[in-house]
């Protein structure tokens, strides 16, 4: 009887365990959620409203609008001071001047000369270097344990591509496509920001740690990155008449928030960010046959959406 | 005196030693050779011309030209089939409809639906995946000593970027900027050369072997990787109207002669590209205060030029 039991224990045991592992094989085969599935899923509360006083709406001809983020954390004298450029109306009237195919798009002042270079007002002409921060103090860190090439360490805040180097204590934002940075001559203190560039190709992670990066596109990429390539050396147009020009750059705060976007970013410290990562790691299904198994720093995906209701 | 002979020799040592230092540190101080110093410095035998059986020239309205290199070691079937399909004329009169920003862009047949398909002529409909291929036998690899975050190894193989592992013995093109590959439905036999990608922004390494790599371009990348992208999902335009028609795709060997181009890429298995890998790795100079000691497989350089004295 005991055997009995026993062997009715085994039974439904089995039963059991063939069941676990037949609904551990169906997960296992189950495709990883798209992209929008996990986005579809995510809480409210795991994105983050654009802050209209570190927001910038740069209009290019056309009506073609392209919005970046400002990162005052990493480069804060810079920061200041493109918001000094903005608010004195500096790259009203200006153009997007060098385009370099799988490089950079680059817009502002396009004088070599500083001489013949467009007043800055009240802005400040030199800077110092705001390459890397510390470590210290930037926030939650969601490490990425793929590895880099580049970096000892890479990983995310705030929504921005960061690495890391626990020996020096410095971090920085790494040069990612969508990126902006600030151009510069040799002299590190040339930089001001009157000059900005964005990655249009494989990151040009060379650059990382080399100039200060002062945020990132969030919309309208692709009114930068599908211009025309330039002809001349660095891309630079070789005819001043294939510039785009650039209508005007605001700050979100200045204007009227009727006129607002409302645009939200997922938060790289919540766990939806985490199920796309790792659904971009491990994707299979239909198309993908064998997972990546990997995710790169510049090829994790950094959504961005409109404001569910507005 | 042996004391003063021994000072003298000593004083001498000092200066040879204190000769060497400062040429070691002028050596350290002097700007990393540019990409262009370095190809001036080329030997003509560390290029390799293009061979006209495996030269493609496409042609887009505005005759723009794009010139691809296939490579037929890599992935047999799909390069034979791909030149049948333009010896017919396939691809004439077929367009580029397909622009993700950051992704790929992609030309030839835009049916989903089979039944609405172009006719394929006398090439095959149906292929074998070729994603991967044997590690013996590729010619030779130049290690790139980085690393990598998606392959064991990572390497050159006559002008290509290629990933391996030596754990499966198997080796594959990586799905860089500017690489060609063969679109398909989720069915691996789907793809048969009909609609080919090329990457456009960050390299999109998630798509490493799962998708056969046919070639690179080696002139005109500008003319696809500028093109307006689509608005509808995955890039496509919703307006027809809106795609870049393809006037003809030929085979060099085809041409006329006269009417040939005579490109050449660097061999990766020279001295110069080893320099210039050097170079990338190790750049300092007047901008560059910090070299960025690595580099990446798709972030090398693969020169092309025009044949001295054509």
């Amino acid at each position: 009887m005991s055997r009995n039991r026993s062997g009715l224990l085994c039974g439904l045991l089995a039963i059991v365990l063939c069941a676990v592992s037949t609904a551990l094989a169906a997960a296992d085969d189950r495709p990883t959620p798209t992209r929008q599935q996990i986005l579809d899923a995510s809480r409210p509360d795991e994105w983050r409203s654009l802050d209209p006083a570190q927001t910038l709406y740069m209009r290019l001809a056309h009506d073609h609008l392209v919005v970046i983020e400002l990162a005052p954390d990493w480069a804060p004298a810079h920061v200041a001071n493109i918001k000094t450029l903005v608010r004195e109306h500096y790259f009203d009237g200006t153009s997007v001047y060098r385009v370099q195919d799988n490089f950079v798009v680059q817009w502002g002042d396009p004088a070599d000369d500083p001489k013949q270079a467009k007043s800055m007002g009240t802005a400040k002409t030199r800077l110092p270097p705001e390459y890397t921060r510390p470590m210290k103090g930037i926030g939650h860190f969601t490490l990425l344990p793929d590895g880099d090439v580049y970096a000892p360490q890479v990983g995310f805040v705030d929504g921005l591509p960061v690495g890391r180097d626990p020996k020096t204590g410095r971090a920085w934002l790494v040069q990612c496509y969508g990126m902006v940075g600030v151009s510069r001559d040799n002299d590190p203190m040339s930089g001001n920001g009157n000059t900005l560039y964005v990655p249009i190709g494989q990151a040009p992670r060379r650059l990382d740690h080399q100039l200060a990066v002062v945020g990132r596109v969030v919309q309208g990429m692709e009114w930068l990155s599908a211009l025309p390539r330039g002809t001349g050396p660095l891309g630079i147009y070789t005819d001043p008449a294939l510039r785009t020009p650039i209508v005007s750059v605001r700050l979100a705060a200045d204007v009227p928030i009727k006129q607002r976007l409302h645009l939200q970013v997922l938060r790289t410290d919540s766990k939806s960010f985490a199920r796309l990562l790792d659904a971009t790691r491990n994707r299979h299904g239909a198309f993908y046959k064998e997972p990546p198994g990997h995710v790169g720093i510049c090829d994790a995906p950094l959504p961005v959406r409109e404001a569910p209701g507005k």
